[in-house]
């Protein structure tokens, strides 16, 4: 089934010990739609400048990602500079300029307001939530991130928007502003009330947590010995899980599951190189063979 | 087979914010062995002042622990106090009294130099090497426990002894000093240099990580709503997994992730009461029962 996404495509500035990029492609909806399309087809919504060339393009054509819905304005493309620390823990934002995202106002293309899968990124919820009232029948599965900004500047509009969703995919720190909760099942419940009946916490190098009725699902994340670059890990993450989603039309425990184990895959791929260097030339047969590792990794017989 | 364990034997205070103990029994080898009994005999090597008294003995005395090794010395058993902040994360120790274990020095009982399962808790490096020569044959296998304080005042020393150790079995932050490197797995290679051949990291509310040559076993904490002590946590990881591993004698892959989940199961057992009340009560078919439970939080199909 189609798997909608809405968010920014941008241009991205890194440093990081292992090198530095003056301009590299990158932006949420970006590393999202690319991660996802290895598993399903993309619908696209976003909006970029006229610095956004057919070269630039080239990484939505080749695959299975639709991008009538990426919006073309005058002005420039999203730019964001960052700074990672030593170990990559830490990053510094060096520049942010909007430009053409400022205005950004989702417009769904009319084959794309029958979306089955959504997953809204880390936009102003305002817009989260049109984009939601833009597809014509509730979605089999919507899915949101957001983040600290949002969480303490527009907090009514996200707990508006949160009723309409069924999971929440945020980081720890994320989860416990937004709940007021430390403890990760105590904010889960927290959580729940709003609207969402899943939880899912990306917690870095520690992988990552689901939490529904059932229970909790724990991933780890892929020990790499050599992690370039985390921008962009959490929306691959993200893709690889909506994507196995929407590419099996299935919201059953077992593909949840499944899904987070692909989430993860393609969150550790993205991290290896400089932005999407690594993404952009993956094979499908290494996604499943990562699979296979984490099932290694974490798996036991009593 | 039957299990060594050496070290602390103390009375802790502590204050969480679920309530406080003015005088509890602790210390690193009496949540090692406790924890440790419920899988094999546990031989324990340490020393308890004239304060120690035939009651607070008695938590050894039901169980398949040998405290013939325990000695018994003029003055006052080691006490430590700390508080721990409002998420437990963090603590503060507000008293160490070494008393009697400033002039420890372990001595192994003649029935106990034939063990084939050693485990040293975090004391000073010379003193376990020290252990490690009283048994009489090398161990099938020997772990150790170790600090910062270590790592920092007796480098030379610890060094020294791991030579002499099949497993490290630390926290995140002691491999990282230890290692100088910041990625686990760059980190893992450094200390396998130095003589163990697997490395364990404790890494608290997110689980447990163990690397050898054959790759890397990832098992996350158990997901608990009211976490009321962390106290001995990571010494009862230490009991359920070297327990598990003397009781049944086997030290292959399978065995060994078998372990590092009863080494969590018991972890997660301690955190919810006080000091040893979780333990001290705690039943064979409960320990299954989590194992059972962790399968649950990790297990997937692809």
């Amino acid at each position: 089934m189609s798997l909608l996404v809405v968010g920014s495509v941008a241009f991205d500035a890194m440093e990081s010990p292992y090198g530095k990029v003056d301009r590299a492609l990158g932006g949420a909806a970006t590393y999202f739609a690319v991660a996802a399309s290895f598993f399903t087809h993309v619908n696209l919504v976003g909006i970029v400048g006229d610095d956004f060339t057919e070269v630039d393009a080239q990484i939505f054509r080749g695959r299975t990602i639709d991008i009538d819905g990426l919006e073309r304005a005058t002005g420039k493309t999203f730019f964001w500079a960052g700074r990672y620390s030593e170990n990559l823990n830490e990053r510094v934002t060096l520049t942010t300029e909007l430009n053409v995202f400022a205005a950004f106002k989702p417009k769904l293309p009319e084959k794309y307001r029958n979306s089955k899968f959504v997953f809204l990124t880390n936009i102003a919820p305002d817009l989260q939530r049109d984009v939601l009232h833009q597809v014509k029948v509730r979605p089999k599965l919507a899915a949101l991130d957001t983040m600290n900004y949002w969480i303490e500047r527009t907090n009514a509009e996200l707990r508006e928007t949160l009723k309409h969703v069924d999971i929440l995919m945020i980081n720890d720190s994320e989860t416990r502003e937004l709940s007021n909760e430390h403890n990760l099942l105590r904010a889960a419940k927290h959580i729940f009330k709003m609207g969402p009946t899943t939880l899912v916490v990306k917690r870095g190098e520690y992988g990552a947590m689901m939490v529904d009725k059932r229970g909790v699902f724990c991933v780890p994340a892929f020990p790499l010995e050599e992690p370039h670059d985390p921008t962009g890990a959490g929306d691959s993450f993200a893709g690889g899980f909506m994507g196995y989603l929407a590419g099996c039309g299935d919201k059953s425990d077992a593909a949840l599951r499944r899904a987070m184990v692909y989430g993860s895959v393609l969150g550790s791929f993205a991290v290896e190189k400089f932005g999407l260097d690594r993404l952009r030339h993956l094979k499908r047969n290494e996604i499943h063979a990562r699979a296979r590792h984490f099932a290694k990794l974490t798996q036991f017989k009593l």
